[in-house]
């Protein structure tokens, strides 16, 4: 029956042992003698049948709105097929398979427990252990294109090799998890040098550590840097894990730390066909309190606008950031050769290039971004795929 | 000089009258007496002279960590031309133009101005007077798309006219903002029953009133719903602000409105090929504390998971605000005829639609998304065009 309501399996962890109606909610005890709460409204929320959600699209067509607050059941029961029956007092009927009920149990231990599922963020330095893969396996094979995208997800950091050095590769590869997200630089950007720049990416000169876009409401949540010919000395590549750079800030003054969390600063992105603007903290904290975004560019930034009591200290914390981020300690190097590509999280990985020297030879890389959105979303459908 | 650092031009709005030497920071005093603080760091870091800013991009390459925090001025002084002149201890000198300087002043009554010049927003009800634009002034006329920009900025509910109904048409009106979002439904979708829906707009249901695409992390910002052919009875269009909802339930029950503030919700849109979950609150405040954003589906929510005690809270606060969104006073109710268009703040005005029978005639509207960083880019560069 929760299959009318979604695509996932939920396997039967536990089962229902009993159930014991209160004013406002049921208790539902498990075999595993966990407790859950259920509230009325919830259960009727949710109920699966067909004339609450639409077979098709699985989306609700009931709204909580149309029965009363206090709706009650006349009975809460575990059916002979474990499933946990409701009759309301309106005569309306819902059933409730353990799997999903459990699934989605909101007492605390199985709130923590659902958190913990979604993954944890392993923090970096100058000596991570690269994640590489092939181009060929992501292409192909379902279970290496999902090893790939939960390295993104959880390290921010990876490599593709063996990249043909034509632009549908890079093209075929980022549909390999969704479209691409467009930008006023293009759908596919091209990093060399031109004349008429519209970004010091198109220069020669050294890129400071950044996030790209940081000038749009939403930073692209992956970017893509792939190498189609690079015989020019200099411009190597240099990432820090923006997470731990955070990190340390907090650790080593909390004042500072709490200050690029709460202060918001403008960034820029002039052009004589665009003008972006956008006000937001440096550092974004999740509902948990945790990392969850850096934000930098410092050759985006638009003045400082705070009130003046604050200035020194907000000045104290940018710098502070942008030291850490220079010492060794965080820098992870690495030269990109043609048919290597760098993916990154682009909200959290910054990257930055030294100069090179435009003479000595070719420099070209192309680029593109795919939203955090869309990752999650492949990783969701891979491993529900996965799991049949 | 500021021409290097910017595209704008900054009018002469007081000129320089004293300048003092404190401490950490300069205080300028303006020929109609305001009184405002510069930081010598901040003056450093905005130091507009070809050296710290590459004349071509106009972007930074000087970065503020590589001076002493301690950094101070020999002598800070008002030059021949009324510019603000510092010479620095360490030999570098920047000048400031008295117009660029007065529009990033920090003193209270400067940010307060500052604030004031971003727009006002206009709360609507049921009495509307809907904003109409005629196809062709806003695709040739600047100052016509400038005013339709502006109504979408600060109303966020307008009809454009006699567009021609060819999917063209609504893709050139759209790209006169700039380009389009693409979703997992395409760059344009088309509103018509199928057989196969992967979303209840996708059939003749009605559709209660929501936010499109509240699954991901950013809402689109502007909705184009383009009317091709309307000849089925039923289907009339109905449109409610969801920052007068939203001030509405924040008079009413203040608790209910900060629960709708404070505890996040999870959206999804499950389909075969993508599982897209975001968990935001279903009302966003911006960093004054002012409605900034509503996020509403109902048949794309998720269940609930908040601590067992906030539930009933939760549901309280839920059903309230669609409750509200469902009394005539906010309810602006139209039919879309063929050749109109609604464009309209996805984030903010919330749409719905009457179910209608698809055997009483053809009903089939096209849309498509963009993002609010190309409307407000789009209004700066107009405005920037009209001060030259």
């Amino acid at each position: 029956m929760s299959s009318i309501a979604d695509y996932r399996v939920y396997p039967l962890i536990s089962s229902l042992e009993t159930v014991e109606c209160l004013e406002d909610q049921v208790h539902v005890k498990w075999a595993d003698q966990r407790l859950s709460p259920f509230h009325y409204l919830w259960l009727r929320d949710n109920c699966p049948c067909s004339e609450c959600v639409y077979g098709v699209t699985r989306e609700q067509v009931f709204e909580i709105a149309d029965v009363p607050e206090n709706l009650r059941p006349h009975s809460a029961e575990i059916d002979p097929e474990g499933l946990l029956l409701i009759n309301w007092e309106d005569g309306h009927r819902s059933r409730f398979e353990p799997g999903w009920l459990r699934a989605h149990a909101y007492d605390d231990a199985s709130r923590q427990e659902q958190l913990e599922r979604r993954g944890q963020k392993h923090y970096w330095h100058h000596d991570l252990d690269l994640p590489v893969f092939d181009y060929q396996g992501v292409m192909e094979e379902p279970e290496i294109l999902l090893q790939w995208l939960l390295a993104l997800r959880d390290i921010g950091l990876t490599q593709v090799r063996n990249v043909p050095t034509d632009p549908e590769s890079l093209i075929a590869l980022a549909k390999r998890i969704s479209f691409i997200r467009e930008s006023n630089f293009g759908v596919l950007f091209n990093v060399k040098p031109k004349a008429d720049a519209d970004s010091n990416a198109y220069t020669p000169f050294n890129l400071p550590l950044h996030t790209d876009l940081p000038t749009r409401e939403l930073q692209p949540g992956l970017q893509f840097l792939h190498c189609l010919i690079n015989q020019a000395s200099g411009g190597d590549s240099l990432f820090v894990d923006g997470f731990s750079v955070a990190r340390a800030l907090q650790e080593e003054d909390p004042a500072a730390f709490r200050h690029l969390c709460e202060i918001p600063v403008e960034f820029r992105n002039k052009d004589r066909n665009s003008d972006y603007r956008c006000l937001a903290p440096i550092i974004a904290l999740d509902a948990r309190g945790e990392i969850a975004e850096v934000r930098m560019a410092n050759f985006l930034r638009g003045p400082f606008t705070t009130a003046p009591q604050l200035m020194p200290a907000l000045y104290h914390a940018y710098r502070r950031f942008i030291e850490l981020s220079r010492e060794p300690r965080f820098q992870f190097r690495r030269r990109l050769n043609e048919g290597e590509l760098w993916c990154f999280d682009n909200r959290r990985s910054l990257h930055a290039r030294d100069a090179f020297d435009p003479t000595s030879g070719v420099r070209h890389l192309q680029g593109c971004y795919v939203d955090r959105d869309e990752l999650l979303s492949r990783i969701l459908v891979l491993e529900r795929q996965r799991m049949l």
